[in-house]
């Protein structure tokens, strides 16, 4: 097993699947990325059984054959070489593999490629393809709202959904919500239905690209979802149970909707949140005709009053809420503008781009 | 007391004076920022009975007055307020302050400026002025090497001397030196010897600029130094106690020269500790003639070896020793090429640049 490979590539390829090796320190072998040499390219795999990332580099390939490298040594060896084509010659017999570029020499101790597990192949299941700037929006404007609370791991993912030729993705955990919507083609003819976990969420949002013409095909089976991306494949494990039926919690009917500048907001909500952050960082806004006020006052620190301009249609509110949920969704969207739709001192008040009826933010008030 | 400034310079000033705020949490009010509105201008003053940094800002002197603001609060606030002019009004019988921004009006309560404790003049004591640039590039030069070790604390800081015009500055944590000596002058007859801290050789490294027309001037008495920096200034103790005549430790008869490119040497010995990280860092060097090699190997992880060019004087060399040491006087250096010289496999070797005579870095070799 011989091949030569630039510097560059290598490191981004080994980057792209590093992040499945587990960090659990279970099986030694799982630590490890495994290499493959194929007839005309290089296969990079690593998996911590939840999620597995394969990933394809073109290379100059000499002799075929496979090994397992500890990926956090091979990581830090080959980020630290010149930008120069690097050799690598493997010991099958030793497991080691010897690394040679410019003045360098590394030897590298494995584990033989036997031992690493088999990634779950999905022979059939459900086809759908997206694309891929599209699907790298709904992913991280619904990855927010996912709950970590390991007590209800249904929640520690998101809920995909195809319904009619319109996929649904929607989080909560329990205190908020996210949703959106998208009509895309999916020939798909049964009503489905699976909760992605929230690791499989990061590294999708990781590695699906801006390009507007790439696409991303997803093949789903009961319990394992794949992601095919060009010469990058993920296969995770869906999370099992009953995802709640979030959409009654999202207000039909709001009495107040307002439209002021996402910046701004987002700068104010940060500011008061300095003062809030010792009252597990609750804030109290009051709209009125023109203008939103943002307050919080703690008796040992101090007080914090903003005022913003608006546009505003319907009735005042008072309402109080947790400033960090605010400012999770005001952060992932670009939009200069964006609504918020209040329905009263105790529902939950929706946040929307103004360009954007598709995706819809949730945040429950706090009764202070 | 009331005044305006610019969010600007106001966030620049608390940065500067913020690092010598305590972190412990003794006396609450050490916490805090004193701020004193002068005439014409605002001092703003931090100590942790240590080091004390004072600051000078103008502003706009409505009213004066003073006042002690907790630190980490006052500083969230002003650097997330808009770039615009900032009030700030304060109620002394309260001990608050209202800071108005745009449309953002915060209240931070505070202690009296009673209570916060006077940093000590030096009246007398002797003078030195030095050229900023030059005595920041001192200041690194030598930090790098002083220890941390708290049973030695005459060693948690660098030793300053003036002899005979000259300006010698030194540190060791017994492993390793640095020395550096500058042609001043000083116009002081008398034999000065004193130890700066660790803690204020760091904020002297920060706050000295690199502005060849600028210029520090010193101030010591037996236990205090004071630096004065154009609207800054730094008050210090000393380290009291002896420290180690370290001179005869720099080898004089060297029998070893060799030179190198410096990047290239911090490259490979970076690399190297990859492996020698698991052994204590400790690295293997053989210099003969033309070429030096680097190797560090360890059972488990495996192996680096390390070839690099070098022009050589003298006798070849092996030799063990921690790369980290190597590493440090490597990267404070500016200079293309460095000049190592070793004196055999069990003495200290040498660490110069190879344009300047005046700096000395020493590394002591490990038994491997």
């Amino acid at each position: 097993m011989k091949f030569k490979i630039s510097q560059k590539e290598f490191y981004e390829g080994i980057q792209i699947v590093q992040r499945a090796v587990s960090n659990k320190n279970t099986l030694p072998i799982l630590s490890g990325i495994l290499i493959k040499v194929e007839d005309t390219r290089l296969k990079l795999v690593a998996t911590d059984l939840e999620i597995g990332i394969e990933c394809y580099i073109n290379a100059e390939i000499i002799s075929k054959g496979e090994l397992v490298l500890p990926a956090s040594h091979l990581s830090n060896v080959i980020r630290e070489l010149p930008s120069m084509t690097v050799m690598v010659q493997c010991d099958l017999q030793n497991k080691s593999a010897e690394i040679l570029c410019g003045h360098s020499q590394f030897t590298i101790n494995g584990f033989s490629a036997d031992d690493f597990p088999i990634l779950p192949k999905i022979e059939d299941g459900t086809h759908l393809s997206i694309n891929q700037p599209l699907f790298k929006e709904i992913v991280e404007q619904v990855k927010i709202a996912t709950s970590t609370d390991e007590t209800q791991p249904f929640l520690n993912g998101a809920l995909l959904r195809i319904v009619d030729n319109q996929l649904k993705m929607g989080s909560t955990n329990s205190y908020r919500l996210a949703h959106r919507e998208a009509i895309i083609e999916t020939g798909i003819d049964e009503k489905l239905e699976v909760i992605i976990p929230n690791k499989t969420l990061d590294e999708m949002a990781r590695l699906l690209n801006d390009d507007q013409e790439a696409t991303v095909n997803l093949q789903f089976t009961n319990n394992q979802i794949l992601f095919d991306l060009e010469n990058i494949t993920i296969i995770s494990r869906l999370i099992e149970g009953r995802f709640p039926n979030y959409e009654p919690v999202i207000p039909k009917n709001s009495n107040t909707f307002i439209k002021l500048n996402r910046k701004e907001l987002l700068q104010a909500v940060k500011r008061v949140s300095l003062i809030a952050a010792a009252n597990s960082n609750i804030i109290r806004t009051t709209v009125t005709n023109g203008q939103m006020i943002l307050e919080s006052a703690n008796s040992e620190i101090g007080q914090a009053h903003e005022e913003l301009d608006i546009d505003m249609e319907g009735s005042g509110v008072e309402i109080s809420f947790n400033a960090g949920y605010l400012l999770d969704g005001l952060k992932i969207l670009d939009t200069d503008d964006v609504q918020l739709c209040f329905s009263g001192k105790f529902s939950p008040f929706i946040l929307r781009p103004t360009n954007e009826i598709n995706y819809t933010y949730v945040v429950s008030p706090l009764r202070s």
